[in-house]
């Protein structure tokens, strides 16, 4: 490790190099107790197992008493890089080139849960363990997977410690283009599907004794994928279909197969809940079968729905930092994928701020040590903020 | 061997108990060799190698001299029988049970084959081996296979002897119902293809950064599965396309993937050639690709030109052997699959006829002892006919 990196830099890299592709905890939290745990920050490790996923290692740190309580929610886990082969850095390398540093997890979050530890330990160093209030991690290796032994249950868990948040962050990264560009105030919701086409099997040359079932898939989805399902609203974009995978597996040339799946995604807004939009897609899928058509729908059961946060202090607080250290502006937004804010919500108000996430879950995902660096300075403005305003309060 | 069943019975019996599963030769050409041989035939016994795959063993039997020189075509190889325990009787125990021969092979086409060796042994008992012409078998044992090592390069060698065909019979089972429904005259070609669309992979939260591949393939596909090609004519049935696979193979429901890819394969009537096909086939995707999608189509190197056959007197002289033998008029088909036809197409005439094909390729393939005298019976009286309008002419 180079001593002419900033701290948040370090321990991004030092993150980044703990291959902890989700369900894996690939050391990642191990470094964070390290960390956390030599500046005085309480841990807990704790395992959530569930009968279908795989267990996942979650951990919570804090310090502090008194309130507010703040919480940084964030997530060490990340999805796989794919064909190593395809990037230019190793993906679990941390290789810095040019004030760049590459790896899975440089932006989503790996980077984020960097700057705030970094912030943290600069403004406990600056005011001490009993500043006024306490700040806590939530720290969980289950987001970018099933999201069952992560967050939802750590928030659980921290309820039945005594745990009660009055404000919370997630790092995920916010920033389209530019570190400024936006704070998260809201949420879409989500709402994942397969259809099914069911045929019969047969030779290519004998269509007549079969029923190819892949003109019809293609007709349902075509179906979901031009509809219109709103026009957004001043808070919310439009919602959006996205077809993200569409399967037969038939290795042969001159068979006709029996069987064609696609799966979908949709990112809704406020316009809709989970039980309308569903009974809108039905109607859709409906309306474009044929009436022999053998077809089915099945929702995900991970949806989500949408939310809108209004907490004022919280909001005021990081938009003001965004804006003194970028000199920028932030919009305040719901876009983008939804998050572990989700589960947040129910216990506190929440928003989401963090690096620029253009190359997020891409080859080459990569940070600009100056956007690290930029975080890190509005996260440990924030904090002065956030606990000087509740002090003044 | 029990002595109530006809040579023919007796000899689709002994063949099936050959376990000839492609590329094994499965004892079922010494077992043709030695009764063509005992009749005065004289048996060329010819394996043909290649890089890429099995050695195979294929057989060319021979008797007579002058003109004209009638071949017979067919294979002693057999698709795999799957699973043994779904038979009702074993695949190569060969069988009969109430007037009904089982076995893998027994319409595909070992059956075919004994039928044939039946009729040409008693036309020459009848007519002795100096009946004015000459009459040969061409027996493979890649048919099932790659087809690469089998009929193409037993035509070639049979060339390279100095033997030149006048005519020929391929025994597939040609009807779909019963013995008499159907001769062969001609068949469609075969063309099949891939083809890809890219795109950009991303986060299905994030689409404006993505590029979904999956409804630019449908589109395209569904351009390709919805043109009428042809209207057929009243040799060819309509030409007709059928997309037999669609992929994606993303795992992950908030990923939009880089890559689709579908596989299509067109049976196609004279109307087209393989190179104005083609040409059509790029027209109709260039029509339905937006200027900005990045797509490519791949067409398979086994492809196949269509065929119709024309010669008179050999349609006539089996067309009438067929009525006269059941009584029923033939119908002069070019649908199905494609067969060694295609090949032998090349060298001479030809046409197919044999058996019932509803139990070809499925568990418990069986044939009715009747059917097998009556294919015999055929086969002798087309031998009879063909050679004394040859005499005639
Ligand atoms: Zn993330
Ligand atoms: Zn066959």
């Amino acid at each position: 490790m180079s001593a002419q990196h900033s701290p948040a830099v370090q321990f991004a890299r030092n993150l980044i190099r703990c291959p902890s592709v989700t369900p894996a905890e690939g050391g990642a939290l191990d470094y964070l107790e390290k960390l956390l745990g030599g500046a005085g920050l309480k841990i807990d490790r704790v395992t959530f197992t569930d009968s279908d996923t795989p267990n996942v290692e979650n951990l919570f740190a804090s310090i502090g008493s008194g309130s507010p309580h703040f919480v940084f929610a964030g997530h060490t886990d990340v999805v796989p890089p794919g064909d190593e082969a395809d990037w230019s850095h190793a993906p679990f390398a941390g290789d810095i080139v040019g004030g760049t540093l590459f790896g899975r997890g440089a932006v989503d979050m790996k980077g984020g849960v960097a700057c705030f530890a970094a912030a943290a330990l600069d403004f406990l160093e600056a005011n001490g363990p009993e500043f006024g209030g306490k700040i806590s991690f939530l720290i969980t290796g289950d987001e970018e997977g099933p999201a069952v032994n992560g967050t939802v249950k750590l928030l659980q868990w921290a309820e039945e410690q005594g745990h009660r948040f009055d404000a919370c962050i997630v790092g995920e990264p916010t920033n389209p283009n530019e570190l400024g560009d936006a704070i998260k105030v809201g949420r879409r919701g989500s709402l994942s599907g397969t259809v099914v086409v069911t045929g019969v099997q047969g030779h290519a040359a004998y269509p007549e004794n079969a029923n190819n079932p892949i003109p019809g898939l293609m007709r349902l989805m075509s179906a979901l994928d031009e509809v219109a399902f709103d026009g957004g609203n001043d808070r919310f974009q439009p919602s959006n279909l996205e077809i993200v995978t569409f399967d037969v597996g038939n290795p042969a040339f001159n068979v006709i197969p029996a069987k064609a799946e696609a799966r979908f995604n949709i990112r809704f807004n406020d316009t809709w809940s989970l039980d309308t939009l569903k009974a809108k897609i039905e109607g859709i899928l409906s309306d474009a079968a044929s009436d022999d058509l053998e077809w089915s729908v099945v929702f995900r059961r991970d949806a989500s729905e949408s939310f809108l946060t209004r907490d004022e202090t919280l909001i005021k607080a990081l938009s003001n930092s965004v804006e003194a250290i970028t000199g920028r502006t932030p919009a305040l937004t719901t876009g983008g994928g939804t998050s572990d804010a989700r589960f947040v919500k129910n216990y506190c108000p929440v928003v989401e701020f963090g690096l620029v996430g253009q190359t997020m879950h891409k080859v080459d995902e990569c940070v600009a040590l100056a956007d690290v660096d930029g975080l890190t300075a509005i996260y440990r403005k924030f904090l002065d903020d956030y606990f000087q305003e509740a002090k003044g309060g």
